[in-house]
């Protein structure tokens, strides 16, 4: 019996889904017995010129046509956004119709709404394509680790971010050029914003917070920033230091609470994630009993992302068969999520300060009645000037900011250049 | 409703498992909404002082307990070995009890049988433990996976293999004493040929195989080298050309069939499998679609693949609260398995020749009647003696046999000191 499949989204990832599911059907019923047919394709306009064709009547404008019609079985959801996506979702899955989605933005917002609809209708609710495209990565995480204490996750899941960093680094391209590059590769969209701003990256942050842990992070409450002031210096200080600046996502269980957020961080060289270059990601895993994990590969494009919202709808139809009611495989316990302020970090701050006895007396002064103390100082004098780049210890955001902002006021620091956190170095 | 585990092997990944579901057994609870609760352990020393205490009546030296007890729902098998592990999971299988293994000797021998039984009596049997421990590698291969076409699988599956040629490549230390050392650090066991030879890894390939092409691998059909004869020398070799040895576990798909080897190799230097050292294991996948993607982790260890077996534990408690008869997620199809002479590999060679005037013609005129083609040499006399080192272009292993049976019989070749494949250069 053949499983009918209404996919609402034809851009590059539906587009290539489709072409595959047609292509390489009598392949997945020879490998899984299962037989997947395309019934439903929505698209924005039904007048574009697609890579595909369907017969007309397959063809419809209205995402609801997946939900009332009888011959869809299983809604993939690749249109992104989260309207109208997000209405799709919570229809289907109330009218017990098993949903795979790749939409990081709807499942971090509404992930405790919809993971609950699932549950009542007792249909799978798949996501894997949310978090690094083609790697697979939620499942491990909610179906392998589901017995792990896990600690902290540490990601590298924008591509496009990682692209311009990893330029910037090895070709001493400006921010504005390896931005232009991965605007003509396609990396980066003409308005780049939500992807160099961190956005993109806090959604998928929220989503591998709420997996680790059990507890839904709202994605507002994830700590933001993006890359946009990373600068030369910055990067030749982090290399000076050992490390490589890196946009990261960390999600992290600490005494108040589960903590997540986005910004980005000087990793050091010998770490994993300083080896992932270009737009590939990856995810770096900490748990108490596993040890260190480490997945990466590509992150974003049609087809590897193809290949995980395929992966979720053969086994969203494997169970959809059985006739099965499952238990949903994941759920969201009570966890407190903490306040950024409480998370500890290292901070590796860039400062112009005249060069004069005292000086550095003076800002380890600041440092220490915020409460937190240095753990490497690197001066380069030039004359009445000089550069600083300090590295503290582990202490709370708050005594961070303290540190901070007692250090601006002093006027022996010209200039507090940059504060980038440092991450995996202990 | 608790579901009752039953539990065979209480040795390393055994012991730990009895001990972190009876003390994370709550936490389980919260994060997933199932009860495990311990009915049933199964060791082979009645009398043995053990890390955990359970009640007397619950530990018992008879395996067909786990089967013929009710209130063991689930069989998990951690003792390893072919049997009596075999017989009881099979009874299990039959018996309509979930089964999750960690043993991968077991499931590479008999797959096809157990997942027949698994099948008929539709009952899942997971095993996610017995390739790459805490690593998840299995259900990503069978399930996000199941879509693609994958076209090989590299990995580096045995962690005191990888530990002894990392000991050797950078400490720079004998194979004798790198296996001294593993077996001090309890890496390799007091007799390690299961490790040095290959047989470990074997076991594992045929998995991955399976997993990554649906075509089951008899082990007796996977080629097999270790790594006792791996030299100082060659790993000098391999670092003068750009490389580092590994010991690989290659599955691929060739015109002719499947075929999966064990063999030490040179990787290229910037291969993401040359960054895995120590006793960390690593799989390395490529699919049309999906691109590169690298998992790697602790391949070994009783908390890690403790990790892993939990995480089926708790999958196969699932599937079988709901009452559900899932169809099974791993088949496997119909397919050839190729003969070992069918695939192309690339070799390099180290000679000791004469360093007389035609000696590089005659060499590479026994590679060209082979049919072999030469990529790069590199000579270094010493008076009237020179090492060479060859690497071909990809040619049939069997091509490359006949070339290096016409080298031995030449006169100017002193020794073949060794021959090691080259993997992942193209």
């Amino acid at each position: 019996m053949a499983v009918g499949i209404g996919i609402a989204g034809a851009g590059t990832v539906g587009g290539t889904l489709v072409r595959r599911l047609m292509a390489d059907r009598a392949m997945v019923t020879a490998r899984t017995g299962l037989d997947l047919e395309v019934r439903r394709v929505v698209v924005r306009d039904l007048t574009k010129e697609r890579a595909f064709s369907l017969p007309p009547g397959m063809v419809t404008a209205d995402v609801m046509d997946l939900v009332t019609d009888d011959s869809v079985d299983l809604v993939v959801e690749v249109m992104g956004g989260l309207e109208p996506a997000g209405t799709l979702v919570l229809a289907a899955l109330q009218a017990g119709k098993p949903v795979v989605t790749a939409n990081k933005e709807l499942i971090a917002a509404r992930a405790p709404q919809l993971v609950a609809a699932a549950a009542a209708s007792r249909v799978p609710l798949l996501f894997e394509a949310a978090v690094g495209g083609g790697i697979p990565i939620i499942r491990p995480l909610a179906e392998t680790l589901a017995g792990e204490q896990m600690s902290r996750v540490m990601g590298i899941v924008n591509g496009t971010t990682n692209f311009i960093l990893s330029a910037m680094t090895e070709q001493g391209w400006s921010y504005r050029d390896a931005l232009a590059e991965a605007q003509r590769l396609e990396y980066a969209e003409a308005d780049p914003s939500a992807d160099v701003s961190g956005a993109d990256a806090v959604a998928k942050a929220a989503i591998l917070a709420g997996l680790a842990f059990g507890v839904w992070v709202d994605p507002a409450r994830v700590h933001r920033e993006g890359i946009e002031r990373i600068s030369g210096e910055d990067l030749a200080a982090a290399r000076r230091l050992g490390y490589v600046v890196k946009l990261l996502a960390v999600a992290e269980r600490t005494p108040a609470g589960v903590v997540a957020r986005v910004h980005p961080a000087m990793v050091p060289l010998d770490h994993p994630l300083a080896a992932i270059r270009g737009a590939t990601n990856a995810v770096f895993l900490s748990g108490a009993a596993v040890g260190e994990l480490l997945f990466a590969g590509p992150g974003a494009g049609g087809d590897p992302t193809a290949t995980a919202v395929l992966g979720d709808v053969i086994d969203a139809a494997r169970e959809l068969l059985s006739g099965s009611q499952v238990a949903p495989r994941i759920a969201f316990g009570v966890g407190e999520v903490a306040a950024f302020d409480e998370v500890e970090t290292r901070w590796c701050l860039r400062l112009e300060v005249e060069d004069s006895p005292g000086v550095l007396a003076r800002i380890a002064a600041a440092f220490g009645d915020a409460g937190v103390s240095l753990r490497s100082v690197w001066q380069d004098g030039r004359g009445d000037r000089a550069t600083l780049l300090l590295v503290t210890h582990r202490a709370p955001e708050r005594a961070q900011r303290a540190a901070l902002a007692g250090l601006v006021v002093l006027d022996v620091v010209v200039e507090v250049a940059s504060t980038i956190r440092v991450e995996g170095d202990g």
